[in-house]
């Protein structure tokens, strides 16, 4: 995954002095980037899974391309009153204060099989919060899979038991 | 796209009273649905575009998707202060006030063909800034898509004269 690894660069002091913000423009930008990650994690659950579900709003990117190339469906993890219908919330600790993600209470049928996507893993709140939901609304969590794990942040150990795979992983900021 | 109709669902009074929205959630949780609006935007364009320019966040997911169907690179038009490095921005106005999009710079290659994709065309605020943000970035666009045209807001006027296509159009709320 070097090839991949050299398509995300680093923006020092985004959002905030002291944080390098691994940008992923330039990796969706590359014909050959976006289509090594969408096959990347289609080979890994081909025919293992019902539903794709992105966290808004990179994962949108991902998921949709990920649930068309396995030819499933959908769901979207969205920010708190942007999905119009009936929706079940899940909060999660940020640095200061809180934030959550809801998902249409029907957004896929009871038993669904469904893989997890957004881009990164960070201290992991945002994707136990999607996980949350896709119980909730009786899924089954196959994975939760990123393009990239800052493990230095120890965000798959908040999102165990549930299995969890990046394509690149850094040990330091 | 008579099928395509059947998919997207009325959700009336969101986000405010008096609005039918069109909500497109259960045609991207159909793998039918989903396969059916990537493979129509792509067999259009065909070998005629080098980006897809994907605006947030539900253009997000069209986007990816056309854009790995397509086999060419996905650029992202986000609200401000999301891209992390240098961007253009073009403000549009809203009912009360106004908003805006950002595209990174560099987001591709000055000539680039770049295909303009949204779920919805409502006034045409936010893709007339899409497309002006193209034209910063030095891209051509070679259309405007959507899922949706609300066609009794005359959005495809104001996006005039870029050429617009849409797979469903609702002549009244």
């Amino acid at each position: 995954m070097e090839e991949l690894r050299a398509l995300i660069r680093d923006i020092p002091d985004f959002p905030k002095p002291g944080i390098v913000f691994k940008d992923i423009t330039p990796l969706l930008a590359s014909a050959e980037g976006l289509r090594g990650v969408v096959r990347a994690f289609s080979e890994r659950h081909r025919a293992g899974v019902d539903f794709v579900l992105g966290i808004e709003s990179r994962g949108f990117t991902l998921g949709a391309a990920v649930a068309y190339e396995l030819g499933v469906g959908l769901a979207l993890a969205r920010k708190p009153g942007k999905l119009p219908a009936a929706t079940y919330r899940a909060t999660y600790e940020l640095e200061y204060g809180s934030d959550a993600l809801e998902l249409h209470q029907d957004a896929f049928p009871r038993g669904s099989r469904v893989l997890v996507l957004d881009d990164l893993l960070a201290t992991g709140g945002t994707a136990r919060a999607a996980i949350e939901l896709v119980e909730k609304v009786g899924g089954r969590v196959v994975e939760a899979d990123f393009i990239i794990e800052l493990s230095f942040l120890n965000g798959r150990k908040r999102l165990a038991p549930y299995p969890v795979h990046a394509l690149v992983s850094y040990e330091k900021q």
